[in-house]
């Protein structure tokens, strides 16, 4: 069993974050990443729709023979993980519940502020998951829809970027939040800009590490953890992976051997 | 045969810029929109994949029954054009060759801009369709990726639209191109911005009134032109119709009252 890889998706080049961190983490893991491309981005589409992507991404992984499915995209975590629990064989890990817990343990004043997509934003998965810890917590969410293709376009370090942030963080500086969660794996690239908007005090959770985190926990309790040996890292992309390769070689230190094309329904 | 539709099809909701000028000029005329949110934005992906994306538009809307497809979104027009007119039993026009002739008619120093989508830039639709009308012509290109989240987002009418416009309109403005061709229906909505940028000496090319004329010509060169009767206006999404709705009124002047539900390859 613990020979098999952990499958990872997300809808683009955003999980990557996390694959990264994965890998920090887990470095005797074989990761396998998937970039849903063709349908990227999930943020603005329906969770019917987002259901439907992520569930054929897990099939697909389930057929390489995973042992853990880890959505790295708060998107599908926040509209699809009920489904994909459901219909896969092997443990989902989502991105939102262990965000939650970080922030909810990072508060002082009992405030926090989420950034995220405008359907995670909507599903209210975030306020969910904290008010369920504390329901004594104040809660307040942005959606940031422009922050994806900024980061897609690696505008991220540009005036337009940081006037941008300026606009949508005007409601999390008014909130009086001294924690927020960067809700979507495209942000922590904008976290120089974010950072430097909201001030040092400000605590900012980013979901890489936490999720990470309680990855390896899962594994460690249920005697799934590899131990020794490299962990090869797999990458597919349903659209243009010579592209994909390009703008991930930008936001991984690491540079990709290879890009794999898959496509789903085609 | 006069009696059918005219399909047209747009990655999102950009194409509405050329279903109301359809509309204004083919009054008569029945009018299938199909919108593919979905799927949306086309401008960063493949050839193959946004070709894939438009054979399962096509094969929908002919089982509508219509007797025109018009491609009202320039990635696809640039992409898939040939295969879509390969595959179709109908005639098919594209936005490109439009927008191109336009421009011909219209420059008078010989130098022309395209603005465009990553995709429409990167296949030279553009500059071959202008330079097989007349070789001597100079035509420079501009990727605008942030343009169609600018647009799908409200932002029009923001500093960071206006500085993003700057950023990307520097390169038209050292070409010194009189024409500028908005190589993507939702450039039009930026219009405004784009124009005070420019200045007045500089001639805009909205492929929405060009298609629209080649359309009406094309109907009537074949007998099929509707004369009489008010046109109906059929629209149909492939993703959350309530926000496509919700959206195209706002780009709309007129409201659309009702957007189907229509997905594929579900």
């Amino acid at each position: 069993m613990t020979k098999k890889a952990i499958g990872v998706f997300d809808s683009g080049l955003g999980g990557l974050t996390i694959l990264k961190e994965l890998h920090r983490v887990l470095p005797h893991e074989n990761l396998i990443y998937f970039g849903d491309t063709a349908n990227v981005p999930y943020g603005s589409k329906s969770k019917q729709t987002v259901t439907r992507f992520s569930l054929d991404i897990a099939r697909f992984l389930e057929t390489q023979g995973i042992k853990m499915l880890v959505i790295a995209c708060n998107t599908a975590s926040a509209l699809a993980l009920t489904e994909l629990r459901k219909q896969c064989q092997i443990p989902v890990l989502g991105v939102i519940e262990p965000g939650a817990q970080k922030a909810v343990q990072t508060t002082r004043n009992g405030r926090i502020a989420v950034l995220g997509t405008e359907a995670t934003v909507k599903s209210r998965a975030y306020p969910k998951a904290i008010l369920k810890r504390n329901a004594r917590l104040h809660v307040v969410q942005q959606a940031c829809p422009l922050f994806v293709p900024l980061v897609e376009e690696s505008w991220t370090n540009t005036p337009a970027a940081r006037l941008i942030a300026k606009t949508y963080l005007a409601s999390v500086r008014q909130s009086k939040a001294d924690t927020v969660i960067l809700g979507c794996t495209h942000y922590p690239v904008l976290k120089p800009v974010l950072a430097s908007l909201l001030g040092k005090r400000i605590h900012l959770v980013d979901s890489a590490e936490v999720l990470a985190q309680a990855a390896k926990h899962f594994l460690q309790q249920h005697k799934q953890l590899e131990q020794t040996g490299r962990g090869k890292l797999t990458v597919y992309a349903s659209d243009d992976p010579v592209r994909f390769k390009r703008m991930a070689s930008c936001l991984l230190a690491d540079k990709i051997s290879t890009v794999h094309l898959k496509k789903l329904n085609a």
